[in-house]
C-alpha cells in the first residue's frame, strides 16, 4: 500500500539537484590527482623527481612497453568528451559537461579502483569527428585506455568505428553511450529472458527511442544472435520503417535501422508497436507518462521492460 | 674537514636511480585520481553523478564562467609535453617522459596543493609546433591552466609565445623551462645581489649554455633592468659574438643573443669569458670538471654562481 502522492514523489526527485549545486561548490569539484607513493624525506623527492626519475625513463625510452611498469597508464583511463549530447541534456558544451565526466571519473575509482581523469575538449560547437580522434591519438602516450562519453551522433559512430580500426592506436577505445549501455541490455536481457523462459531469436522487441544507444544495442543483439527482424524501432517521428520518406537521404544509421528491423512495414506510434511485444527497451529523453500502463498491457505475457 | 672522496660521492650520487627503478614498478607509477567528496550512502552517487549532477551542469551552461564553481578547474593544471626534450635526456619520446610528468604532477600536489595531470603527447617526432598549440587550445576548456614541460627549441618557443598572444587562449600559459627557471634565476640573482652589494646595472654576467632556460632568463633579466651589454653567452662552439658565421642564418634566437650581448666582440671559450666577471649562470648539459676552480679565481671578489 503505497500512500505517497504524485507531488510528494516529484518533489523527492528534486532532492539531489538541490543537494548537487549546494555541495559541488563547497568541495570546488569533486576530483584531486594525488601522490600515491611514499613521501617521507627530502631525499624521496631525488626518487620520484630528479635525478632519479631519468633512470625508469631512460629504461622506456630503450623499449617503450616498460611505460606499463614504470609509470600510472597501466591504470589510467581518460574519459573523452566534447559536451555535444551530455545526460538528457543535449549539447552543452565542454565545461558544462564537466561536472558529468567528473562524476564518471569518480565512480570508476570509487567502484573500480580505475584512475580516471576528465578530458572536456572544446571550444563548444568546434569539435569535428577528425579532431576528436586526432586527439585521442596525441594522448594515447599517457593513458592504458579511452572512455568516449556524451559525443552527439552522428559524429559518435565515426570517431569510435575509426580510432577501433586504426592500426596505430593500441589502446582500448570505448564510447560509454554505445558499448556501455549496449553491454548492461544484452546481460540483463539475456537474465530476464531466462527467468520468462523465452528465446532470443523468437521474441518481438520494440525499441524505443533511435538514439547511439539503441543503434549500439541493436548491433550487439544482433551479434548475440536476438532476431531484429522481429523488431521494431522507433523515434520522435513514429515507427522507423525502409520506405519511410525522411531516412533516405539524411540519417544514415536509422535508415540502416529501417532496413534491418520491422520487414511488415508497420506504421504508427509507440501503442502500435507494443502490441503483442515481448520487449519494450525505452531509451528516449525521460519525460513523465511517455509508456501509458494500458499500452503495456498490450505486450505479451512476462513482458520485459528497460525503461 | 671532508674526508669523502670523489669515488664515494660518485657511488652515493647513484642512489636515486637505483632506488627509482625499484619504487616505481612497486608503486606502479606516483599518481591516481580520488574523489575529494563525502561519498556516505547510495544516495551521494546521485548528487555526484546522475540525477543531481544535471543541476550544476546547467548552471555551467548558462554561464560558462560558473565552471570555477563547479568543477575541479580552479585548481587543474596540465603538463604538457611531447618529450623532446626531457631533463638531461634529450628526446627520449612522451612514454619516456610521464615518469617525469608524474613527478612534476606529484610536485605541485605535495608542495604547493595543485591538481596537476601529465598529459605526454605523441608519437614520438611526430608532434609540431602547430599540433601542441592546437591539443593546448582543445583542452582549455577542462584546465585552470598549463604548464608546458620539456619541450624542444625552437618549437617551445612558438608554442608559448603563440598561446601567450592567441586571444581566444584565456588560461595562463607557462613553460617551466623557459619562464620557472628565468623566475627563479631572477629571484636568486636580486637576493645575491643585495648581499655582496652589487648593481644590476653595472655587473658583468657569463651565461654557459644558450638553450631554452639561458634564453629566457637572459630575457627576464633585461625586462627587470639588468645590463646584457655587460653579458657574454657561450654555447658548445664557444662564445656568442654578432658575426660569428654559424649563427646568421640556422638559429635565430641565438642570433638575437649575440646582437644584444657581447659588443667588444669577445671571442674565446668559458675561461676567456670569466675574466673579470661577477655572475656565473651555467644552465649546460652536467658533466664533471665542466667548470675550474681557477677559472672561478680569475672572477671578481663576491662572484656569484649559478650551476
Amino acid at each position: 500500500m503505497d500512500k505517497t502522492t504524485k507531488e510528494e514523489l516529484i518533489e523527492r526527485a528534486k532532492i539531489p539537484a538541490k543537494k548537487a549545486l549546494k555541495m559541488h561548490p563547497f568541495y570546488s569539484g569533486k576530483l584531486q590527482v594525488m601522490p600515491k607513493c611514499r613521501i617521507e624525506s627530502h631525499e624521496d623527492f631525488g626518487i620520484w623527481y630528479s635525478p632519479g626519475v631519468a633512470a625508469p625513463s631512460k629504461e622506456i625510452a630503450k623499449n617503450r612497453e616498460r611505460v606499463y611498469t614504470y609509470t600510472s597508464k597501466w591504470n589510467y583511463v581518460a574519459v573523452v568528451s566534447d559536451g555535444s549530447r551530455v545526460l538528457g541534456l543535449g549539447d552543452i558544451g565542454p565545461e558544462a559537461s564537466l561536472p558529468v565526466m567528473e562524476g564518471k571519473a569518480l565512480l570508476y575509482k570509487y567502484l573500480g579502483g580505475v584512475d580516471a581523469f576528465p578530458l572536456s575538449i572544446g571550444p563548444k560547437d568546434c569539435c569535428s569527428a577528425k579532431q576528436i580522434i586526432d586527439f585521442v591519438k596525441l594522448i594515447q602516450p599517457t593513458f592504458g585506455g579511452i572512455n568516449l562519453e556524451d559525443i552527439a551522433k552522428p559524429k559518435c559512430f565515426e570517431v569510435l568505428d575509426t580510432l577501433r580500426r586504426d592500426p596505430e592506436v593500441d589502446i582500448p577505445v570505448w564510447h560509454d553511450d554505445q558499448q556501455g549501455t549496449a553491454t548492461v541490455t544484452l546481460a540483463g536481457l539475456t537474465n530476464a529472458l531466462k527467468i520468462v523462459g523465452k528465446k532470443k531469436g523468437e521474441i518481438k522487441m520494440v525499441f524505443n527511442g533511435v538514439g547511439a544507444a539503441n543503434y549500439a544495442i541493436a548491433r550487439l543483439l544482433r551479434e548475440d544472435g536476438f532476431n531484429l527482424k522481429k523488431s521494431v524501432f522507433i523515434d520522435s517521428k513514429g515507427i522507423l520503417y525502409k520506405d519511410r520518406s525522411d531516412l533516405e537521404n539524411s540519417n544514415n544509421y536509422k535508415h540502416d535501422i529501417a532496413k534491418m528491423s520491422n520487414p511488415e512495414g508497420l506504421e504508427g506510434e509507440l501503442e502500435d508497436a507494443l502490441l503483442g511485444a515481448d520487449v519494450l527497451v525505452s531509451l528516449s529523453i525521460p519525460v513523465p507518462d511517455l509508456i501509458k500502463k494500458e499500452w503495456i498491457s498490450k505486450m505479451t505475457d512476462d513482458a520485459i521492460v528497460f525503461a
